[in-house]
């Protein structure tokens, strides 16, 4: 199919990088002129198509699922690889979602006029062609292919090797439901093989690819920052901290700490350390919460004190992300030994402070340089879901270009039109 | 001096680097602290200091000029080094201009609350530590300075070896001027050495630097491009077009491509190829004024039918920046030709079109893919102070986080405010 073309026994992967490319971005020319209403209306075929071939899709997906038990995968792996009637639902319901969501494209964000008389206003574009490296959840295929043709650009997808029939099945039939209204299947590429010197290939084809999302564990993302020549949006590390100030509501306190790490452990967005303030009184009842609910509790000398439940931290403990039922757990002198701890542990992800203080409240969400800064929640509120984005295609950590959770404005850029009568530069 | 410490025997070109930049990054905690009034203070503080050590500053000037003359630098090279009264005071008068200008930092972009009540706000933040990697032009030690601290960023400066003694002289002068209002003197760090290895050293700190900026010609700016670890932001060429559709005014046409060409053809605005509908009946008068104003026109066959002076062009021509007075010249058959041309030879900079026809206006305007495009206007209006900006650190031709004229909202970054009342997850 012309949207995944086998590999000529001449190419190289860096020629097969480029052909895809240029395809893509020929397509991507024509995406970049549809209508809203033509780019919803290709979503929403793209999910009929995928609901019309669940049978097909799901085989597929069984054949990854019985190759990754006889690798021996984990369990963890499988359950991410594995997809079922319910799972495939809402992959084409979230197609329909990103098809409902608005069009950044065309939206003014600013506009002046000049004492010359030039009109200068800056629009939303698309950025063009978008590579996304993921690993083994086959889901990645079809939210991420819908977040970039939202917004108008083409997208070359690479999957891994332990979901390749998954992601072929799912990419073949929203490919087909694409080209029904009228889309160019090269919007939306899957490369052909699992041949590791492609993902190289994409990471150096600056100018062919104009930004990489890596999408999927540490390493990987590692990887891509490493060798990568085009411009990455990337989420790393969610060492997310909450510090519950002296000025904290005690049953506040023990609410938001218990959601913040147990609600689900394996989320960037779970809290990995928990700051007490000496002066808070209620320690004591926010840790035994979180021991009475199986987490692991690691403490500096002072937390150990508050429960012989904790277990002593190592110096690594400030610096890990769990992901799991385990919290790292300090006491702290005031807002600034907060703070100190935060600059020199956070990821820059998500941190919170709890505290009925309004100062202490502003000092912590102004000082905090996180992509996210809360005040009285839980740090598991960190998605672009929750905050009315309608979906995400992750959670930025750099600084640059997007922070925090990215969506559709997150994948465009802009440029600067300019209306003349005339005018010449003195 | 702290700002600009020697090397110690032990240091490589990493460490050094690292150690500069953690000096730059805790300088900058301090000014992401500071309010707008004193952040112009300190700039309007530098220029003073400056304008008391202009005699120390052209006399260190006038080393540079005398070296660069005994190296044998071209007339070009020697002017952009050279400073005189006139030039200094300029470069103190920019420095109050942008102590004048708005502060982009606390800006609220935009305020939502979501039903479970959580308000979140996007706020303006500094990006932190930004280096700005230069060639001979000692102004832009002031400029970038000036506007990097205007927007709460520290900033590394790595300039030219032909223009070190004066950039020493202006750095120590400004970096006086800061300390008199409280700005720490490592928020403005200059390269203590020429060694071209700190510039690899520079590039790959990622984690240290947030952004480099290189300023100077293509060769510096491809080698960042290609070596840099640290995002970048960049101009590379500015090959610019200005298409003349046939429903062009005659007499705006001519004074447009005569500006566009000619009014400094030096800069990345500057006009390199100009496209002639080949319904456009002033065609002749248009070439003429230009071969009239002592540009070298460089042109396909049809073009070269409408006046003899015009040379034939060579397939190289279409794709070259000549930043002087010549310039190529193609006839092509209407809008849609002109569109093929332009996307295949633009550098993405600025396009224009001159016509009195609305609805092929706005093609042009949707339909290439510029960082500026402009109708009825000379390419050379593409500037930061034109648009209304105050001023620039570049124009950047990259496609992410800030496209175009690039000022001190480009120097920021966001970060995502919660506040919240007890939230947590469901």
């Amino acid at each position: 199919m012309p949207s995944s073309p086998d590999i000529t026994p001449a190419e190289t992967p860096e020629s097969l990088v480029a052909r895809l490319a240029q395809a893509g971005r020929a397509a991507q020319r024509i995406l970049a002129r549809l209508t809203d209403a033509e780019k919803a209306a290709g979503l929403r075929a793209a999910a009929e198509a995928m609901r019309a071939s669940d049978a097909v899709i799901l085989a597929a997906n069984a054949l990854d699922v019985a190759a990754g038990e006889a690798r021996g995968l984990s369990g963890a792996m499988l359950d991410r690889l594995r997809l079922d009637v319910g799972r495939l639902a809402g992959i084409c319901d979230a197609l329909d979602q990103v098809a409902a969501l608005p069009d950044p494209v065309g939206e003014e964000i600013s506009r002046s006029q000049r004492p010359n008389g030039l009109v200068l206003s800056r629009v939303r574009v698309p950025i063009g062609l978008i590579g996304i490296i993921y690993e083994s959840r086959p889901n990645v295929t079809a939210d991420a292919a819908a977040l970039c043709l939202r917004s108008g650009n083409a997208v070359l997808l690479r999957g891994g090797s332990e979901a390749v029939h998954s992601n072929r099945a799912l990419h073949a039939a929203l490919v087909e439901g694409l080209k029904k209204t009228g889309i160019p299947a090269d919007a939306v590429q899957l490369m052909p093989s699992q041949d590791r010197a492609l993902v190289g290939a994409m990471l150096t084809a600056a100018g062919l690819i104009d930004m990489i999302i890596p999408r999927g564990g540490k390493s990987l993302v590692e990887r891509v920052q490493a060798d990568a020549r085009v411009p990455v949006l990337a989420h790393l590390d969610g060492i997310c901290h909450t510090y519950i100030h002296a000025a904290a509501d005690p049953d506040m306190a023990r609410a938001i700490a218990l959601n913040a790490k147990m609600r689900r452990t394996g989320i960037c967005g779970a809290m990995e350390t928990l700051l007490l303030d000496a002066q808070f009184p209620a320690s004591p009842s926010v840790v035994a919460g979180l021991l009475d609910a199986g987490c692991e509790l690691r403490g500096d000398a002072r937390a150990r004190a508050l429960d012989p439940r904790i277990v002593p931290a190592s110096a690594n403990d400030w610096d890990c992300e769990y992901l799991d039922a385990v919290l790292s757990v300090a006491v702290v002198d005031g807002l600034d030994e907060a703070l100190a701890h935060i600059a020199a542990h956070s990821s820059s992800h998500t941190e919170a402070i709890v505290t009925g203080d309004d100062a202490a409240a502003e000092r912590f969400l102004n000082e905090v340089d996180s992509a996210i800064v809360m005040v009285n929640a839980s740090t598991q509120f960190a998605d672009g879901g929750e905050f009315g984005l309608g979906a995400e295609i992750g959670i930025a950590t750099g600084r640059l270009h997007a922070r925090g959770p990215v969506a559709l404005e997150g994948l465009t850029t802009y440029k600067w039109q300019v209306r003349g009568t005339g005018q010449v530069r003195p």
